[in-house]
C-alpha cells in the first residue's frame, strides 16, 4: 500500500522570527518498506525552542537542519508496517526524523526508541519524560549540583524544561523559586507544581519580589533566558554558585543582541563569577534509559506534573514554533497529527 | 585630522566557505573624537576560526556579527590621539571592534586591554598570550583537569590553541601527543614544541600511529576538529577520561554533517562517557589578567613557544580566514594592516 507522507522542508533560513516562507509543505508517495525497515504513522509531533537554532546554517553542538529536507525534530507514532525483527505493528516509537506524518526507516536508525511502558501518555515521551525532561535532569543534577536547603531559581518555568527542573528540586530538598511570564502560568508553577513561589517577569515589581523570595540569595540559577532576568540574577547569586545553562529564549530571534547581554558575559564578569556553563543533554547520552526510567516512574507516583499545549494539524506546526519563541505556549507545546 | 578608516563590512551570510561576496571593503572618514574617547591605529587583526560561527544568524555563546557592520575581530594597535585619562598616546591596546585600520572608541569600552609587558611582541597578545592562549588554558585546566603522568591528545596541535594546550600539559607533567596536518607541522609540534610525539592525520597509517602512541590510553582528548579524528579517538579513552570541546573546526563549513559525526554524539554513545563537554573562554573572566600574566611570563622563560603566518596587507583578511579554516596556515593567523 501507497501511504502519502507530508513533510514540511526547510525552505529558507531565517532572520529574526521564522515565517511562513521558511518552509514548504510537500507531499510525497511512500514507496514499499524493505527488509529491515519500518514504516511508522506519526501522531504527534514536539515543538521545542532549540528548533530555531536548527533553523540557521551554523555550528552548534548539533547539526543545521539542511535546505529542501524535513524540518529537525521529534516524533511519537505507532509502527504500522514492519520488515523488522525490533519492531512489531502496533508498537508506539519515539524518532528523530523531522517534520512528517510517516516515517520510513530501517530499525538501526540509533534515534529510535520504543515506548515499553504504556501506562503514561505517549506525548510524554516528547516532554516531561523526553528529551526536556532529560534535559532538566541532567542540567540541574551534573551541572547545577544541588544541596539540601539550597535555593534554586527556574526561569521559563512552566515550560517543558523548567517545570521538571523545579519538581526534581523540590524532591531533593531545596528551596524553589520559578519565573514566568503572567498571572496564570505563575499560579499553575507554585499551585500544580509546588514550587514555593513563582515570579511574574510582566508584573512591574518582578525585581523587588524576586529579590525578597530569594532572602538567603541563589545558589543554583538555572537559564532557560537569558537577557534582563539574567542581570537581575547575577547579583543576588551566592559564593560558589552554579548556573547550568540550558539555552536563552529570549534571544533566539534577536538580530540586535549585543555581546553583553549573554548569560556568559554577564556570569563571566562577576567576582567571584559562578560555576556556569552551557550543556546540551547528549553529553550523557548513555544515562538516556536510565533517566526516562527514572522520570517515567515518578509521573506513575504523581510526582512529575507536567501541561501541554496541543495543537491539532500537521499545518500548524510553524505557528506552534513561533508560538513557543515568543511564550504563547503553556507547558509544553505539541502538535497532533 | 582626519584619518581615513578601511573596514570590512559583513555583507552576506555565507553557506559553507565565506566567499568574498560576504564583505564588503568600506572606506569611512573617522571624525574627531570627543572627551573620553581614543583612536587607535590597528597594527595587527587576529583571524581565528571561530569568526566563522560570528558570520551566521545564529543562537551561540556570542552574539552573531551583524550585516553592514564590521567583521567580528580583534586586533592589537597603538594609541594616536586621546582625550583619556586612562590611555595615552602610544600605548600599545588590544581591542575586540573588529575588522578596521582605525578605531575610534570610549575608554569605557569592556573590550579594552592596555598591554603593560614591552618585552614580548605585541601580536603575541592576539594569539599565545591572548584569547587563544586563555582558551587553552581554561580547557586543559579547568575542563580537562590533568593529573602528573596522564597521557593528553590535542588536535590541531600547531595551532594557535593547541599549540599552548600542549606546552601547558607538558609542564604539567603530562605525557602530550598532538595530531597535526602534514609533515612539516608535526616536525615543528615535536622538535620546537616539546610535545613527546605528533601524528600526522594525513598519513595513510594515522591510525595505527596514533593507536600505538596511545599505549596506555588516553585520559584528556583536547578537541578541535570533531569528525574522523574524533572516531578514531573515542574507543581509546580511559575509563574517567575528560573532553574540553574547544570547537569543531572540520565542520565549520560543511552543510552535509550528520548529526553522528558531531563530538557530543560520538562521545555520548560510549559506555561509559568521558567527560566531555564545550567550554568557552567566557566562563572566566574574572580571571583573563591572571591567566595573561601567567602566559606572558611563560613566554619571556622561553617555557611557551608559538609561530604566526603574518599576511601583509588589510585587504587579505578574507583569504586569511578561509586560510584557517582550511588549515592553510602555519601557527597563529594574523594581517598586519
Amino acid at each position: 500500500m501507497n501511504y502519502k507522507n507530508n513533510r514540511w522542508l526547510l525552505n529558507k533560513r531565517p532572520s529574526g522570527m521564522p515565517g511562513n516562507e521558511c518552509w514548504l509543505l510537500d507531499k510525497e508517495i511512500i514507496s514499499d518498506i524493505s527488509k529491515n525497515e519500518i514504516l511508522i504513522k506519526v501522531d504527534y509531533l514536539s515543538i521545542d525552542p532549540y528548533m530555531r537554532g536548527r533553523m540557521n546554517d551554523s555550528k552548534s553542538y548539533a547539526p543545521p537542519a539542511k535546505i529542501g529536507e524535513p524540518m529537525t525534530g521529534e516524533t511519537v507514532g505507532t509502527v504500522i508496517e514492519s520488515k523488522s525483527k525490533k519492531f512489531n505493528i502496533g508498537d508506539k516509537i519515539c524518532a528523530h526524523k523531522g517534520w512528517q506524518t510517516y516515517i520510513k526507516v530501517s530499525d538501526k536508525d540509533i534515534s529510535l526508541y520504543k515506548i515499553e511502558n504504556h501506562e503514561i501518555p505517549i506525548h510524554a515521551y516528547l516532554g516531561a519524560v523526553g528529551m526536556p525532561g532529560r534535559t532538566a535532569y541532567f542540567g540541574l543534577n551534573y551541572v547545577g549540583k544541588p544541596k539540601k536547603g539550597e535555593t534554586l531559581v527556574v526561569s521559563a518555568a512552566s515550560g517543558a524544561v523548567g517545570s521538571v527542573v523545579g519538581q526534581l528540586g523540590k524532591h531533593n530538598g531545596l528551596k524553589v523559586i520559578g519565573i514566568a511570564g503572567g498571572e496564570m502560568k505563575c499560579d499553575y508553577v507554585k499551585n500544580e507544581l509546588g514550587f514555593d513561589e513563582c515570579i511574574d517577569y510582566k508584573s512591574p515589581d518582578f525585581k523587588d519580589a524576586l529579590t525578597s523570595s530569594c532572602d538567603n540569595g541563589i545558589d543554583i540559577y538555572f537559564e532557560n533566558v537569558g537577557g534582563i532576568t539574567t542581570q537581575l540574577i547575577a547579583p543576588l547569586l551566592n559564593k560558589g554558585a552554579r548556573v547550568p545553562i540550558c539555552g536563552y529564549i529570549s534571544k533566539y530571534n534577536s538580530p540586535n543582541i549585543i555581546e553583553e547581554e549573554t548569560p556568559f558575559h554577564v556570569l563571566g564578569k562577576l567576582n567571584p563569577a559562578p560555576k556556569h556553563r552551557f550543556f546540551v543533554n547528549t553529553e550523557w547520552m548513555n544515562e538516556w534509559d536510565a533517566v526516562t526510567n527514572e522520570l517515567s516512574q515518578l509521573v506513575l507516583e504523581d510526582k512529575l506534573r507536567f501541561k501541554e499545549t496541543i495543537t491539532e494539524g500537521f499545518e500548524n506546526a510553524p505557528q506552534g514554533l513561533r508560538d513557543v519563541l515568543s511564550g504563547k505556549n503553556f507547558g509544553k507545546q505539541l502538535i497532533k497529527v
